[in-house]
């Protein structure tokens, strides 16, 4: 299969969450066209994004809703359970650690990490204690998890993302407000940067 | 001027993230390359969205840290107190409540509401308590914040949404797995998208 562009992945993302909804609702069918009314995305992009993986949808028919979702899930990666660990205690990290969707798509959290001696050892739910960053290289090399949230200030993240890509970790969400210099994969989530782009479009009054 | 498209807007909010970091290092030139590089985008792609407010840059110069900073940031809008709400004292409400970042980038969180009344009158910083949904009309129209955070279950986003509109919000940060039908600007922040589409780029081995 050739290689699906970034900005396509997400919204595969965005098509599975929706498609999840309808199965739920018991929704067998659905068009491209209700896709791209419900999501708010170009109909032609709808259609565009959905044909990297072949056609399943008919004219007049529209798409199977389970038979897409699982599609979809397959090219994102969510048929195995991926291993979490969090790195930073902090606000951010704990939201992460407490947030039951993210266990629902299939991510188990497995571990925080912190170095301030005040949150060691504390509970943020009944099965993660915050631990010391001490023990991090030998968490990961007994436990080999796959992500790891960097939910920890700027300084501190580009050094623990190079000591977590030679520990083996694969992936990194980035909650950090830099830019990483590992080659693993990343994904940033710097909540000032949606709240700065929100304001550029307040202002000039563009949606 | 002439409209910036979205992806340049955000990545502008990241230049502006880095100009800053560059300026408390007393760093006073930046060339279109050094950015590229910090930042991990194309030096090209620099500076044509550099280029969407005339040209600072001279070639072998670079650009002037503080100057680029200060266009950017009126650009963004960020020359303004910005007035914030937040719906929902969950975990990733009140992580955004704590948010010192936000602060510093002039957003000012001036009240969280919730309908739980387990939740309701409990402290989330020393300024800010949670109140009662009930109250949400009436703290609008007398406070008339510009911006509301969305950390509400997905069912209650829309509704909410629509309500917020009215009341005269300007624009919603999103963090609710659902596309808003409102007519004002959305920021979507599905933190489970992140991790799906981080995990795809694993899977694929594709950075």
């Amino acid at each position: 299969m050739q290689e699906i562009p970034k900005p396509t992945i997400r919204r595969l993302a965005v098509y599975y969450r929706c498609l999840e909804r309808l199965e739920q609702k018991n929704v067998e069918k659905v068009s491209s066209k209700e896709l791209s009314k419900m999501l708010k995305i170009k109909d032609s992009q709808v259609r565009k994004d959905l044909s990297y993986f072949g056609t399943f949808g008919r004219r007049g028919v529209g798409y199977n809703v389970k038979e897409l979702k699982e599609k979809i899930k397959e090219i994102l990666g969510l048929n195995k359970q991926w291993s979490v660990i969090i790195l930073g205690a902090g606000n951010i990290g704990k939201a992460i650690a407490r947030y039951k969707q993210i266990e629902k798509d299939n991510f188990k959290v497995v571990a925080v990490f912190d170095v301030d001696k005040r949150k060691i050892g504390t509970q943020i739910t009944p099965e993660l204690t915050v631990r010391s960053l001490d023990e991090l290289d030998e968490f990961v090399k007994k436990n080999k998890p796959e992500i790891a949230v960097l939910a920890v200030p700027a300084d501190a993240a580009n050094p623990l993302a190079e000591r977590l890509e030679k520990l083996g970790i694969k992936g990194i969400i980035c909650f950090a407000p830099v830019t990483l210099t590992c080659s693993i994969p990343v994904e940033y989530v710097d909540i000032t940067v949606f709240f700065k782009t929100l304001v550029h479009f307040i202002s000039r009054g563009i949606q």
